[in-house]
């Protein structure tokens, strides 16, 4: 079977499509960060994206792709997290009905955000199976459509958008240091990244406790998730099919990093840029911290800044 | 006796000698803050200025106003926070000596940081006093050009350039809400609406418990320091009489806040704007969320976002 990736006309369009819709986010630049790394770094801030992550750009591309009789049914999907609130407010601003099943161990906070956007919210086991399952009874019984987080080539071409817009606005880089989740973020930079400034080293960070991506890519065989230990909570997602072809063309390596590096890096981020980012945005700046990569151009995109600001990483090791 | 206060000509001088050593920072919204304070709100972001703080404004133009012979035997200051940093950085930026008198309950972090810049830091005693005698033995010694944290109309004119660049990208506002500790970016601030935007209501805003500027203000004479109780510890300070001149002018009324107004505030900014600020920070939010500004258009100045990760405010109460 061939998978059929998207292009950078889906890019583009998938850019005209959420103009308007989601943020054109800015760009940081930091001294200290850069004397930091022995490096340029270009960061572009998808922490001050609408729901405080990249995931509404690939949700806002699907849900606005739909034709009216694909969407008259409403969208439904799985989440716990980011991606739920995402397709709510998506949902919302298209004007049709969002069903999102959530584990009953999802944060209230997250809950609440899914509810003030209007969707529905069916409760269901925290295990992978027991998400499935609601959601495929969902689907039986609305015909919604589903919205996949990132096994979607639309989600994967909106989140492709934000690298689109970083090389715009700083051209060319040596290097693009995206996070690894289940790889859409990674897989829509990579693809933006071949298109636009095909002479960029792309390169995934992960986790060392997550790596599945850093071992598929290895072994050329996708990984189960490992167990969900990271503080990098949204890189804790295996890898699906697509985003994992994608990858294996495009992806030049991936960096594994441990928890003590995320956590400070998280937190020097904190202090020198003034930004809240998440634990899993953090992940790449560990990279560059380390110095893996000196002397060169490096864009990062920052994936998120949702957390509970009561318990923080630095707080707890 | 008459004091004279900059003119928008000194604001605008202080703008050229700055440009290119400060940052020009960005000026943020929010739509979910703007429906919580029915508000439209248009946030100067100094947090992200160097060295964390608006405090390099009025630094670095009153170091780089000097003239070679009045430089020649460098600066100094007295300061446990922000405006050593600042005046340690402008010094090195002009390339002559910083002496810093800093007391010895100064954060560890903030010490470093002005050796970091290459400052002298002389230690004293923890009180005003010990300060002060030991800034007067510093300049006799020295010879050094003393600059003073605000009761300086190059300092007041330096911070002013905050305001001169928020009116210029965002044009007149209703009401222009900024913090009040020394005065020095008030009374700026009110020099540049007054100047570029005369329709604009000046409002400072403090907290109950440092409600110095607001007493002094009603009765018409500067008043003393607060005890230092108020989280926001940037605003402990009292007013100068330069600064108290200026607010008598062009302050239209000061708004005081509760200690759990602050700190629900810069939690509510923290969370729903990822951006770091301080305590001091977060008066002018809990203002508008308290509904102080419903229905205009508000402009704000995030004075800075330095602070110690390790204990937050939320945490505490």
């Amino acid at each position: 079977m061939t998978m059929v990736f998207p292009t950078l006309a889906d890019l583009q369009a998938a850019r005209e499509r959420i103009a308007g819709r989601a943020h054109e986010t800015p760009v940081f630049t930091s001294r200290s960060l850069d004397a930091a790394c022995d490096a340029s770094l270009f960061i572009k801030c998808e922490n001050f994206q609408k729901v405080g992550a990249f995931k509404f750009r690939g949700a806002c591309n699907a849900i606005f792709a739909l034709t009216e009789e694909e969407a008259a049914n409403g969208v439904a999907t799985h989440s716990s997290g980011n991606h739920a609130q995402a397709v709510a407010l998506a949902a919302s601003l298209r004007g049709v009905p969002a069903h999102v099943v959530m584990p009953t161990n999802a944060p209230a906070a997250k809950r609440a955000a899914v509810l003030g956007y209007g969707a529905r919210v069916i409760d269901c086991a925290p295990t992978l199976e027991a998400r499935e399952t609601t959601l495929a009874k969902v689907v039986a019984e609305t015909h919604a459509h589903e919205v996949h987080p990132y096994n979607d080539p639309f989600v994967v071409a909106g989140q492709g958008t934000a690298a689109l817009e970083l090389f715009e606005e700083v051209g060319p880089l040596d290097t693009f240091l995206v996070p690894v989740g289940g790889g859409g973020l990674m897989s829509g930079s990579a693809l933006a990244a071949a298109a636009v400034s095909p002479g960029t080293s792309v390169e995934g960070c992960e986790p060392t406790l997550a790596n599945d991506a850093a071992e598929g890519l290895r072994i050329g065989e996708r990984q189960p998730p490992n167990p969900p230990t990271t503080i990098a909570d949204g890189l804790r997602t295996a890898l699906g099919p697509l985003s994992f072809a994608i990858m294996k063309t495009h992806v030049h390596t991936i960096h594994t990093v441990s928890e003590a590096e995320i956590v400070a890096a998280m937190r020097f981020v904190w202090e020198r840029l003034k930004i809240v980012i998440e634990a899993s945005s953090a992940v790449p700046f560990a990279v560059a911290l380390r110095g893996d990569v000196a002397k060169r151009r490096v864009g990062i995109v920052v994936s998120g800044g949702n957390l509970d600001l009561d318990r923080l990483p630095w707080q707890e090791v």
